[in-house]
């Protein structure tokens, strides 16, 4: 069946704009460690999907789905062992009293969670959250995001702040003075959210800010906004449904990289290598304070199966180095987009953290404008030329490389030298 | 590890307040068909679990799910074969233009797009559902619940119109009188929200009303509603987390079965047999307006392995018969049911559709005044004697009967034998 035909089936039985990667879509079948075949048997390499962290179908993952999809799947209003033993595991790699737990399906619902949780604690409703950021697709927290359009009431207890931007900081002043930039439009934020009658109940962030552009912000950025937020006693919710889980190679967690301590942390993507697992985790007096406010089930959430798929990942981590393996990759790739850049003036930027990384494209490294149609044209040639990224950032200019964690010196190098070359074949950007 | 230390862990890992069933629950280990183990080898028939919708651990999807997550599981931002031919062969069950879907994890989100939809179609958010219903856990889907908290917002969108009851039904007239008595309920709350700015959006109603109590409702007993709701312009929403998927017996569908049809239908718990599967189905129209208004995208809703979960398990009813069985067997265990009131004053009423029945307990059948607090001792002595079941409806105090679908006459003899035992030993109750 062609792209085509398939394009014309999505249309008739999905309905309109639901989006498709790439100006040719990827006709995906299989799928093994960093490598994703089409179709017609042409080979990939991934360098964009975050969800099958460990690899495309490894086989401790699904080997620990169908043992226990053969033996028990069933809900916590049983006793099982399955999720004492990973949430114990789990909680085991946060630092203080974030020793508690809830599991649901996706990152989505665990954010839904979060913010209850903060309307628990604080018994307001105000949420600060920046304002090229994505938290998920439920009508609540959908509100929090510029590229949703909300649903079921009007919004107006979210205020959205500048994302940080370490290449184009805003007043002009990296490093410590761009922190204390962020923290005082947070602070004008939280005033705005008090006197507006919502008060404020949490900020919602990706520690490592990696929709916004992954901006380079060193250990202790986040502390002018924390104390911020704790002055006003409000919550901080880490969003690590990206950063989390050993990607940014430094430590297992982005807050923990920043160096800050949030009141909640929620997870999705790559908990469960694609299984839809996700959930939260928090201290005690907050869990408390929610499950005394709020009834909450959920029915999938926590199930033996899912936990199975999501603990073989931790050990699979673990016992392959992964989190040093991502320090290691992420470093050389990083290094090697840094070599690209003194050969291709359009590189006017090269930033991320372990491996989640990327390269902001320029039409002039002087005036710092965005290629952004240019942007998307590598990011298609790319994709021609079997490797597959995208883009991202406040001016979608920025390439976004996302691999599976198995991702070695050898991959890192394939995808450089395939985009020396496209970069090459395509000369610098007029737009 | 004992129930003891089990229950420990859950409250230090989980948090205070995660409800088990039962005064002593149950610590599963395996499950197979209609039967589950616990972890002293304890057998126990299962007349509760909808989700395992084909039996436990059915080979079928489990090799389904072990075939697929072996081949590649990703998103729908690449093509799949997959979701196309399983939206395809569920929109096959539905009628008229109910021909799009949307896939999500769990049915919380599928009725979370749905209170959308409604929105994008009416520009309008009031929404209407009955006063004992359970809709889902996200918190725009928690509102329609009195059993939740609501959050982010206050809720004023809602309204709620007593739940249908047969047994005593609003007025004092059963049958067309009662459905009329329910519309003109539906028209007030149509009305109110009008007056009150919110406007009308839609109705969301379980068709066979099953947490209500599923009360006997025959075919165009919704007629009323439907016409009420139509001509306010507002969109009907049935939610078949429950009666879907053949459980009903006579058709495919619970809103089928009763003869309306509606504008959205949701879907959950047994769609995958315990894969985070969920979604629902519309018609073009009110697709194109949702995917006008709102960016909606899931990661792992339509994945190829929830997808090849779903798929089997549509494969397996139709092969296996499970519909017509629902249907055979549902009809002699109510029949059963119907022979143990002759001999147990305290059965008031029994009633159910398919494969979800029950019995309703009262104290004295003049006054119908429910045996509440009796029903929870006789589902505890149940599970004590190995058959697992529970209890909901208006009073809390019908017996809820939904197991796998597999359940044959054999084992719905077991259960009611047992059950025949139980009410003997307790005796009529006092409370």
């Amino acid at each position: 069946m062609s792209n085509a035909d398939l394009l014309a089936r999505r249309a008739r039985l999905l309905g309109p704009n639901v989006s498709t990667f790439y100006d040719e879509p990827v006709h995906l079948v299989k799928g093994e460690g960093v490598w994703v075949w089409d179709a017609e048997g042409n080979r990939y390499l991934d360098c964009y999907n975050n969800v099958p962290h460990v690899g495309h179908c490894h086989p401790r993952v699904t080997d620990a789905i169908c043992r226990q999809a053969g033996m028990l799947n069933t809900h916590t209003r049983y006793l099982h062992e399955g999720i004492l033993n990973y949430v114990e595991r789990l909680t085991g790699t946060f630092e203080g009293d974030l020793s508690t737990a809830i599991l649901t399906c996706s990152g989505s619902e665990a954010n839904d969670i979060a913010l209850r949780m903060a309307e628990a604690v604080t018994g307001k409703h105000g949420i600060i959250a920046t304002d090229h950021t994505y938290h998920g697709n439920t009508s609540a927290v959908a509100h929090l995001s510029r590229t949703n359009i909300p649903a079921q009431g009007d919004g107006s207890h979210v205020r959205h702040v500048p994302a940080p931007d370490s290449y184009r900081p805003l007043g002009g002043d990296g490093g410590l003075a761009h922190a204390r930039t962020f923290a005082a439009k947070v602070q004008e934020a939280i005033d705005d959210l008090e006197s507006s009658g919502h008060g404020f109940a949490a900020v919602i962030f990706c520690p490592a800010f990696l929709n916004e552009g992954f901006p380079v912000l060193e250990p202790g950025w986040l502390d002018p906004v924390a104390k911020v937020v704790q002055k006003a006693g409000g919550l901080f919710i880490a969003d690590e449904v990206q950063p989390g889980f050993g990607r940014n190679g430094e430590r297992f967690w982005g807050h923990q990289r920043i160096g800050v301590t949030p009141d909640i942390v929620t997870m999705g993507k790559p908990m469960g290598n694609g299984h839809p697992v996700a959930g939260l985790v928090t201290t005690p007096d907050i869990m408390a304070a929610f499950r005394k406010s709020f009834r909450y089930f959920n029915t999938f959430g926590g199930n033996p199966v899912s936990c199975a798929a999501a603990m073989a990942v931790l050990e699979v981590l673990e016992e392959e180095g992964l989190q040093e393996n991502a320090r290691r990759v992420g470093a050389f790739a990083r290094d090697g987009l840094g070599r690209l850049a003194e050969k291709h003036e359009q590189i006017g930027d090269v930033r991320g953290y372990g491996l989640f990384f990327g390269a902001e494209i320029v039409l002039d490294r002087g005036t710092k404008a965005p290629a952004t149609k240019y942007t998307t044209r590598v990011v298609n040639e790319m994709r021609r030329r079997g490797v597959l990224m995208n883009k991202l950032g406040i001016h979608y200019n920025t390439l976004k490389i996302r691999p599976p964690m198995p991702f070695s010196q050898d991959h890192a190098e394939l995808m450089l030298d395939t985009l020396d070359g496209v970069l090459a074949d395509l000369g610098m950007p007029r737009d």
